[in-house]
């Protein structure tokens, strides 16, 4: 069943009514009829099943069948602080990433930075950014639309660790913690942001920096991986821990402790 | 160090020779000059840093400065089998599964496959896709050149069990045993084959007949990947569940023991 993301705001328990871009993609694209049925989320973890009752260019309106409750989302919320990189890199981590079950994306410029934002390319490539995250969370599933933050640099992102429970940055030349120990210390609903470097990665001085301000340098295993697939292996990692083991090895261990 | 990856045969203790595609990147790309040192591997594990003595357009000679003892293998053998995918994204699927740790890549048409192959288009695609992953070998430090295997069908696959410790198929509608669940039952130098369905997934059927022929059903997590997503996140989890843990919920199990 096709899913939309509408403003919270269009959300209600009865009757939905949904504008903009989606109402070309149901009556144009999806060619749906009156009495068809839809999925729409909230954005926020709320979902409905609905009945169409209204089409027409301008609106769609539906009346809600069934409220959903979804298991889709990763227990513990995680931010990719992504070094901005070259080319179509971004367009795939932001897919990929709203796929694996980010929770928002912050994008910085850093020491090794190659690419450069004016602020009227940044306003065009966030819109598309934002675009490609709505369909990637419609098309996974997800109850929760992901956020994209405006772009900062990279000492405005030393500021961030208030925010969240847990902050890291991705340190290839790190031996020290692995991303495995630093997963293993969250529980759920705790919020990590974790910095990924952009293609040359971080200089040694930045990694420095971001250690004295709260982030914990980790690695994220023994082979070099790319900028556009450190995010990948963050999130497909979190999703084993946190959404797989249930069956797995913290009930070994209270096994032994019986 | 730039490392490259040379047959077997051309790989000895002293002094190795470099031909073909590689010398045209050792002079011409990188520029190197006699007495440079780059890193040469056999693509079976074997790696050595090499000094160059010589070096013309036709070949270059080195002398071994040492073997070099690298853990960037994962320790257990996955082996992609991959529905074949629309457009580029086989050749995404191939650079980051390499990137992450894949043994070797075994593309498979199944009843839901889209793209057609003839025997002159497969050629060019084969040579096309073993350069995608031997550059993402190199970059990536691998001491393995990740196999690339000839395009076979889905009922060819279902022959290929005996040749392999562990047998499994994602499947979306699972909701039996998870990927954790498997990768607990593997120790090292067991090997994995891992199908993965084109962008349509697999029928009911397909996975019966799968599930018959000795493939475990597994799931991949609550979202819905895209087919060029699901290797990923079954590489990212293998190299979590058997690189990272090392000091983790097995120690903490045995922790409990005494």
């Amino acid at each position: 069943m096709q899913r939309y993301f509408v403003d919270p705001d269009l959300f209600a328990d009865d009757e939905i009514t949904i504008t903009g871009e989606d109402v070309h993609h149901i009556v144009n694209v999806m060619r749906a009829k009156e009495g068809e049925q839809i999925l729409v989320s909230d954005g926020a973890g709320r979902t409905s099943r609905v009945r169409l009752t209204q089409l027409s260019s301008k609106e769609v309106k539906g009346q809600v069948v069934e409220a959903l409750s979804e298991q889709t989302e990763l227990p513990v919320r995680i931010t990719i602080g992504q070094g901005l990189p070259k080319g179509e890199k971004m367009e795939w981590i932001l897919q990929k990433g709203t796929e694996l079950g980010a929770y928002s994306f912050f994008p910085f410029t850093s020491e090794r930075t190659i690419v450069k934002l004016d602020a009227k390319k940044e306003a065009k490539k966030l819109e598309r950014w934002r675009k490609i995250i709505k369909e990637a969370a419609e098309q996974s599933h997800r109850a929760v639309l992901p956020q994209l933050l405006a772009p900062v640099s990279f000492r405005e992102m030393l500021k961030q660790p208030a925010q969240y429970t847990h902050c890291a940055i991705a340190y290839e030349k790190e031996d020290g913690a692995t991303l495995h120990q630093l997963l293993e210390t969250m529980k759920a609903d705790d919020s990590l942001l974790i910095l990924v470097g952009p293609e040359g990665g971080f200089s040694a001085e930045e990694v420095a920096l971001a250690q004295a301000g709260g982030f914990l340098p980790v690695s994220l295993g023994p082979r070099i991986l790319r900028t556009e697939t450190a995010s990948q292996y963050i999130l497909s990692a979190a999703s084993y821990q946190f959404e797989q083991k249930r069956s797995g090895c913290s009930d070994a261990a209270e096994r032994k402790e019986e």
